[in-house]
């Protein structure tokens, strides 16, 4: 593989990443020893997590720098940054968290320049769908399917055009099937599902399937225990998250 | 071995230990593919992190809830938790953190009927020490490294009494030379981390050998991207930590 963005933006097909992630749960559970090498992070890497409460997971909005616990929320992003900084030891690395509880697709893009083309990340990773879906079912949000598909894509490329060595990694939005999550909330949120997938495929970005690795972690044991309200996950589901995406990107 | 003591409190020799520490320090960095076989921890196995600010993190504690990340703060306990609830993917596991900043061993003695006698860990990690000769340097406090010995053989003693089925995990306390550890702090910091070590060699319990840990990953990078004021670790040394505490006791 010659071409730079081949190596950079990685993209991993369906079947591979939910086998991926089918083996990130089993693995873990028997005593993993099967850790990828670690991709090289330039020295003085800025990695960026964005999304909606999944990713805020309770941060302190107040505290603006970089590899802070609290400004890093309670979530899959400071679990990620604690082995990232651990791992990696280097004290110019800089991790940030700017999720935002509520948050949907129009939401990021009001507030891209100032969160996340500024920040210029080398890393950026983004979680965005399920309030997309969900305040449309409280009758709050009018958005469809295709105005989920048209605003994620054109805040990509917008990225990518902006920050053109930025590697961009896709998390698929999920749900488990309890608490809040019930069966009006199918089959559109597997088709908001497609789309996340569809547009890593398409703009060659790398994918991290959270739902089939939630799939696969329900298959022993229940999805409360992964995620309370089957949105938001419980400290174990943010570290299987945590698992998977490092697995998966390689980082 | 077929004295169940010997596999339930499993005592690693000092440099065992500290090759142990080294190798989770490097291994980690380099990409580790060395994770042990999890021990296995019994169906509804009870956790409890015991000790001073370092274990406490700011946790909140009015949440006496298991298991919930808010009452485990924001240090190693927590990261900790979330890998074997991730791994373990056990609903009635249940983990704990009641460490309380400030604390040295008297203080973990008065209130260690309710705060750990009472829990019935099945696992418990007990980091204590710095403060003991921190207050002392202070003017706050009085004890000798004879007191400190005596006082924590005393706890260890009483706990193994009361709890004679409970893995005892002795944490080494540990200071690195930056922030507020100066030349003050030796040898006598040395004298009480000997005691730590020989407490948990004559009591046959595990010993995590944090300070062979630090300093080892001080060869490679500054001690205050581990620890600030050279006592509280930053994110990547809670990191490090929760790394090499799961390696040594295997769980």
């Amino acid at each position: 593989m010659t071409d730079p963005n081949l190596s950079r933006r990685t993209f991993l097909a369906a079947s591979a990443a939910a086998a991926t992630a089918a083996a990130a749960v089993s693995g873990s559970k028997a005593g993993a020893d099967d850790e990828p090498e670690r991709a090289k992070l330039k020295e003085g890497a800025v990695v960026l997590f964005q999304g909606d409460s999944i990713t805020d997971a309770g941060r302190n909005r107040n505290a603006k720098g970089a590899n802070n616990a609290g400004a890093l929320g309670r979530g899959y992003p400071m679990l990620l940054a604690s082995e990232l900084l651990r791992d990696h030891a280097d004290p110019s690395m800089k991790v940030f968290n700017r999720g935002i509880s509520g948050n949907k697709v129009p939401d990021l893009d009001k507030r891209w320049e100032a969160d996340c083309l500024a920040i210029k990340p080398d890393v950026l990773s983004i979680l965005i769908g399920v309030n997309d879906i969900w305040h449309k079912l409280n009758g709050r949000y009018d958005g469809t399917v295709e105005t989920y598909e048209t605003g994620y894509r054109a805040l990509l490329k917008r990225t990518m055009e902006s920050l053109p060595a930025t590697r961009i990694v896709v998390c698929e939005p999920f749900v488990l099937k309890c608490g809040a999550v019930d069966d009006k909330w199918f089959p559109e949120m597997d088709d908001r599902r497609a789309v996340a997938r569809k547009l890593a495929e398409e703009l060659k970005l790398t994918l991290v399937p959270f739902q089939a690795m939630f799939d696969e972690a329900v298959k022993t044991t229940p999805p409360q225990y992964w995620a309370g309200d089957g949105v938001h996950p419980t400290l174990a589901g943010h570290s299987l998250m945590a698992h998977t995406c490092r697995k998966v990107t390689g980082i």
